[in-house]
């Protein structure tokens, strides 16, 4: 499939926005007017700019409210296009994007448009150039994609054919399947964008909130497959109106756009070999190694200067010590699966914070091979002779996540690089024979606000965690989105966070905590046993458990007990949930979980009084627990 | 009139938006029930803090979804509510909010509804609270607050009343004329908010995008000047769901809500003052000092710790130096009734800024008393024994504004201040007898996102300008939004911008900049001037000509004198627009503009030109002028 992407979906200059295409991998760019008339390039400069780049220039958009017009306006409207059309010529560009007229058609006739669509026609072919008509999904008298073809065909010219866009489609439920009806042909050129579920009115909804492909709620997969049936071998391009990416460095989010791109080509592929058997079609598909799901987590890491406060909180909570690495300043705690990796390799005032994580995969390889072909980073190896070679990408937000082979009995295989506890000079107090706490339950990771939705993508095409329906939780400094990420058995559950911008009243700069949370058989024995090795718990207001006795008919020596050890609670139809926190240290802490019957939650009715305790916390205010 | 916030409309802990309504002048809050289960403080605590605060509590929201449900359930709401009229006791509130149920009602029935209000209120009236029942836009089954009003009836229970919400009301389209109709001790409270035209879902409208009033849309005067007949004389309180105001310094949206309530109490009393002549009603509205609007700008100021770079693009554009102060280092420029103040008393490295903007107005005292009474910030007063006494405010954004004496020749009577010329070491050129530059169009003033509405409601409310509509333009660094506010005759004209958040690419924190635009007679001329003089123009790129000869049949002189002088031109029906940019000097920068015809407006297609030139230029990049 030919790559291609509108420039407008990026910030920067023209040249900028080139570049960081070409860098992405795309094969083309579309050239927003705009783009250019600000440039301080001439035409050539950018046809050569684009030559040197191996990029070609696939559409250019000049301008719009052509057809439909009285004859003065005609004529002017056709001195434009000659302009447009000189222009064109010398960027080098072969297709002219004409959108249905939204603002000066006055005639209400598709022979009349198609007439001027004709006129047009036969001055682009002076210039040898082509025009594709695109209806808008408010365009006055033309927004419907079949009605357009219509008039195509009325025009009966061969510089004028269809532009197809699966915004102005898909967002007034246009059924796609008429695209193959269309001759291929004429379909001169396709704009793929997606957008989420808005209530919004069409225009704003296009003009601010498209998303690439896989960010939004479009079925571009059904849609795609219309168009490879249709015949069509021309360019792809995404066409992304969006607020936020207008504002992001343009590198990244030309590596977002096109991870969407390559993803929607495998999904298309995967529906056509079901539906469609061994059918060839002129476009061909790219196809990624296959992986199923992660089953679990093999390990979190946390990154400190001193590991010493980190150290303590896990011992606490009834972590074993299990060693330190042969060859670096490396802890390894483990309890049950559970495994915690504490690496001092940093400069001596890092604060603690999470820096990497651990998937069990089937084959490690395989799955490294298809995140680094959707565009994810690898981390460099840092591994010598004689130790495992562990595959390894960068997610958006820098997390380092690696790619382990899941094991049988749950063990894991690099361990063996850790040397034996008793060389360690960490707290090693006799720890349980069964320790309670038996699994990572879920890893909750910080997103900055302007990458969510490329890191939702990014999990979700390289790694198969399908996202659950966000949350919006109240905070003292604003409403935190949390978007949970998890395989299918909930081996893996992810949680990503928005977190509000601090503008002015919050914590000077600091990042906001991420945690681990760990699945313990016994949550009271837990904190019990904690509460006697001095863990510092997140303090929980006896306001709250007044309100859970409202709400819920709780046992009163149940509900003592809660609130004496700190313990939140909540209940669904399925299951409860008993849970508590560690205090924060640098910008990590811990959560203890126990879920009862099929809970499959995560508290979010405790979240916010997790956020204030923790808000009081960061501002040294004293958590008073009575009064 | 009593003025009451509900602490969902700030950010921070409930102690600390308690702290701001009352610093803010509010005389009550009604307490959001999740900000008091996530404080550490006991109900006692909160009300012995409202106590010293001077801040009453007048209303509690625990608990929605209580009436029209079966047997089972119902019993449970009614323990549910008896454990919050016993916390409510301890809090010393006397009314609860209950809102029309959303989610568990299952009988749409009034007469069944009626009934559980009646019970409710029997179980009230041990605890000596009263129930306000409140009809949700999203009601399940009660969604007008006409129908709500009806069930109140049926129940017949002095417990049980109405709370009258104007986004529930306003949003549905519902007339609030019918508020007359509801007998004044039956409305129990009343919540106010405002809200900006969105084709929105109303619920998303309602949780996100509500505003205070006079920031949106809604016309809460009539809603006013209806409760105000119905004779009610309860607290009026602001509840507003506002992603922004979550997470900006509670202190400072607690000052713009008392602004909104003081100004619609203002402008309430005046339309009643048309509509009702002498009538007398239970409540009493705030009135204000009327203020005529500013009749143009007096001056404006730049800060500089240097002020030679400022003072060499004065010169240029044909300013003459009028002076230093006698007893400051300050200088002022001036050209026609165009003055500028370079203030020069800084630190030396801080670069060139728009400080201050001075106003022409009729009576600058009753002017900065009404400011004033509007919460503005009076700016600590500067002056020495002999110097004028001048009156100022701080905006949003901590631009000084100062209200001046308008007189008759458009002298300004500081001006006497400042010692002739010769005593000054500045560049005296020559200037022309018939300055070119007459005025000052317009100031251009950058905004934070987080303040904005706030801005627009301080100069509507303080200095009556007028917003006009606001626009959208494209930069490389994201969408930059334009608010202009001017006075009826453009004396005044002021252009707020948003600036969008930088977030990696752009230049590293610097300030979005900001201008002056002087109005010149002869702007060719005034060009050719200022080219002779060295002024380095922001150059404009030849793309932008050709596009230019597209879109309007242009003289081709002209247009080459245009792209000669690096002018930028507009037109539309009433007449034509010619400007020019400066470099940027620190965070400043002036244009000039001449304005033909009937021009209203800023040249606003050639915006994204500017703002792609000023970028390139920030970051050290060749505006290469041909290719």
């Amino acid at each position: 499939m030919r790559t291609s992407i509108a420039t407008v979906c990026l910030s920067g200059t023209l040249e900028e926005k080139m570049r960081a295409c070409a860098d992405a991998g795309f094969d083309g760019v579309e050239i927003f007017e705009p783009d250019l008339l600000v440039s301080p390039s001439s035409p050539e400069q950018i046809r050569a700019l684009a030559e040197s780049l191996g990029l070609t220039l696939d559409l250019y958009q000049p301008f719009r409210d052509f057809e439909g017009v009285d004859g003065p306006l005609l004529d002017a409207n056709l001195e434009r296009a000659r302009a447009k059309f000189e222009l064109m010529n010398r960027l080098g560009i072969g297709t002219m994007l004409l959108c249905s007229n939204v603002g000066t058609a006055t005639i209400d006739d598709d022979a009349v448009a198609a007439e001027h669509l004709r006129l047009l026609g036969g001055l682009a072919a002076g210039y040898g150039v082509k025009v594709a008509y695109e209806a808008l999904a408010w365009g006055r008298y033309v927004n419907d994609f079949e009605h357009a073809q219509r008039i195509v065909d009325l025009a009966d010219h061969p510089q004028i054919g269809t532009c197809l866009d699966s915004f102005h489609i898909l967002s007034r439920g246009w059924d796609p399947a008429a695209i193959e009806k269309i001759p291929a042909e004429k379909i001169f050129f396709v704009q793929l964008a997606d957008a989420p579920e808005l209530s919004l009115d069409v225009l704003s909804w296009s003009r601010h909130y498209r998303v690439f492909p896989g960010e939004g709620a479009f079925d571009l997969v059904r849609f795609m497959a219309h168009l490879v049936r249709s015949g069509y071998d021309g360019p792809v391009s995404l066409e992304i109106f969006n607020d936020v990416f207008r504002q992001t460095a343009e590198d990244r989010t030309a590596v977002d756009a096109m991870r969407s791109l390559i993803w929607l080509e495998e999904r298309t592929a995967s529906y056509l070999g079901q539906h469609d058997g061994g059918t060839q079609y002129p476009m061909s598909l790219a196809t990624l190694p296959g992986v199923a799901e992660p089953t679990g987590f093999n390990f979190a890491e946390v990154k400190a200067g001193n590991p010493d406060a980190v150290s303590e909180l896990l011992y606490q909570l009834g972590f074993t010590f299990a060693g330190r690495h042969r060859s670096k300043p490396v802890q390894l705690w483990t309890s049950g699966t559970a495994r915690v990796i504490i690496n001092g390799q940093q400069a001596g005032g890092m604060e603690p914070g999470i820096s990497a994580l651990g998937l069990d995969v089937q084959d490690p390889l395989a799955a490294a091979s298809r995140a680094v072909q959707l565009r994810a980073s690898p981390v460099p190896r840092r591994s010598q002779a004689d130790e495992q070679v562990l595959q390894a990408v960068f997610a958006p937000d820098s997390t380092e996540v690696f790619l382990c082979e899941a094991t049988a009995d749950g063990t894991a295989a690099w361990a063996d690089e850790f040397g034996p506890a008793e060389t360690g000079g960490a707290q090693t107090g006799g720890q349980p024979a069964q320790p309670l706490i038996s699994a990572i339950d879920h890893i909750n990771l910080s997103q900055p606000w302007q990458h969510f939705d490329e890191a939702v993508l990014f999990y979700e095409s390289t790694l198969s965690l399908t996202p659950i329906a966000s949350q919006e939780v109240p905070s003292p400094m604003g409403l935190v989105r949390s978007q949970v990420m998890r395989s299918a058995d909930g081996g893996v559950r992810l949680a990503l966070n928005i977190a509000p911008l601090i503008v002015e009243s919050g914590p000077g700069g600091a990042e906001y905590p991420q945690h681990v949370a760990f699945t313990s058989t016994d949550l009271i024995a837990t904190a019990r046993s904690a509460a006697e090795r001095g863990l510092r718990f997140l303090p929980v207001p006896a306001n709250y458990y007044e309100d859970l006795a409202a709400r819920f008919r709780l046992d009163p020596e149940f509900l003592a007990e809660l609130q004496e050890l700190n313990l939140l609670y909540d209940r669904d139809g399925d299951g409860a949930f008993l849970h508590f926190y560690t205090g924060t240290v640098g910008n990590v802490f811990f959560e203890v979980v126990e879920r009862r019957g099929g809970y499959e939650g995560y508290g979010a009715p405790n979240a916010p009084v997790r956020l204030a305790s923790q808000y009081l916390a960061s501002r040294g205010e004293p958590n008073r627990k009575d009064g």
